[in-house]
């Protein structure tokens, strides 16, 4: 399983859109757990969100079954490094999660802060967690180390890819190349 | 529990003496430390930062299970990121005894290192392991990616609040919220 | 066990000349694997690289019985934090292999981008696989949270020691002492 993860605005979706497009399955972790979520009786994201830690944590344990069952190959779990909440940055992979996956390969998608804040703002319909550009600046850090630690763990090779403004298609072909 | 960290200047005290208003009980690991030091006939802080690795091992392991007995709901662990010594960085929070804790949330205090060490050289009775600029960015950096680590493995949120000069009152209301 | 690393061009080699004049052994990581490499019929590096994951991952877990039976004392282990590959960063030390290993300190050499980029164009018969500013400066900042991860996991702490132009006798010097 190759992880991918990155902030928004980074240009995941972009990246993400040639793995369909060679074969892979991407599963989106999001997803995954709304979709068991569902089966807790809790209606929407929003409504996920606002669950004790406890329910979430029962939740993200089904995921990780469910994950480390998975036996297709060629398959993309496209989450994130950690997420920005007024709480504090929740890690996308903790590591009683991480090490119930084969992990092949840690894939970091970003830019330059000052490019994703552009982003961001021709992008409205986006939520904003990280408001300022120091906010963001730090976001990215963390994120380098929580990719490093995810990695230490698992064994697996971080690559960061850098989405810069206009160069889509080295982007694109960047990441072509870790699926060959 | 929540773990609250920050290196000397940061203003960690200023931000726990909203703990104790808000009725948090605050535990100093350094004091636990020394408490069960006691205990093994070392008289002070001094004696006990140059007994061999296996005895401050030997202690850390007995903090550790007390603080994993701890019962106390509402509790706040004062501890270090990591700590400068002259033989490198000292996690505050390995594995063995972070894997031993309930952590409900992990707080970094810290500011710009400039602000940092201004307010230092005001405090001429605080011991100054970073003994310069360069250092201190260098000790700021690595104590985000050693909470990085630990958020990683506890799976707890990672708060980094920044306490800018001025803000006091900004600092505390955003520690408060997370005591809510 | 003492863990040294660095990027090349670091200064890794200078620092580890002094450990041989203290009477330390040293161990080179990539010699170990080697070695053992050889008697699984792999002929040269270059073959080695060129296994799949989980060939190269059963030689790591050779390597980590082997050191871990190590019984001398005063021992170096000089290997990577982590090393720059066209699929990402390669841990030096997974947590599979430190998991076995008796760290007692863990020290990164490592020196201003822009002066490791100078040494290595001096040095044409390195590969480099950091080829600009940028992805050096990346490195870096990766390999230091690596660190943290490594120290995190151990306990043992984290040494950063900057080797700047022309100070090789001061890096010594701060290397000597931690042999002491």
């Amino acid at each position: 399983m190759i992880i991918v993860m990155g902030v928004p605005g980074a240009g995941k979706s972009t990246v993400l859109s040639v793995a369909a497009e060679a074969g892979w399955s991407v599963l989106n972790y999001g997803d995954l757990m709304m979709e068991i979520a569902k089966g807790e009786g809790i209606a929407d994201r929003d409504q996920l969100r606002k669950q004790p830690a406890e329910v979430q944590k029962k939740i993200q344990k089904k995921v990780g079954e469910r994950l480390a069952k998975e036996k297709k190959r060629e398959l993309i779990l496209d989450t994130h490094c950690s997420i920005s909440t007024p709480g504090g940055y929740l890690p996308g992979l903790p590591f009683a999660l991480l090490e119930r996956l084969h992990v092949e390969r840690l894939v970091y998608i970003t830019a330059k802060p000052e490019e994703i804040m552009k982003r961001r703002a021709k992008d409205p319909t986006r939520s904003r967690n990280d408001q300022d550009l120091e906010r963001l600046i730090e976001h990215d850090l963390i994120n380098r180390a929580y990719l490093a630690a995810y990695s230490a763990l698992t064994g697996a090779p971080a690559k960061i890819i850098i989405n810069a403004d206009g160069q889509v298609e080295r982007t694109q072909a960047e990441f072509r190349a870790l699926l060959a």
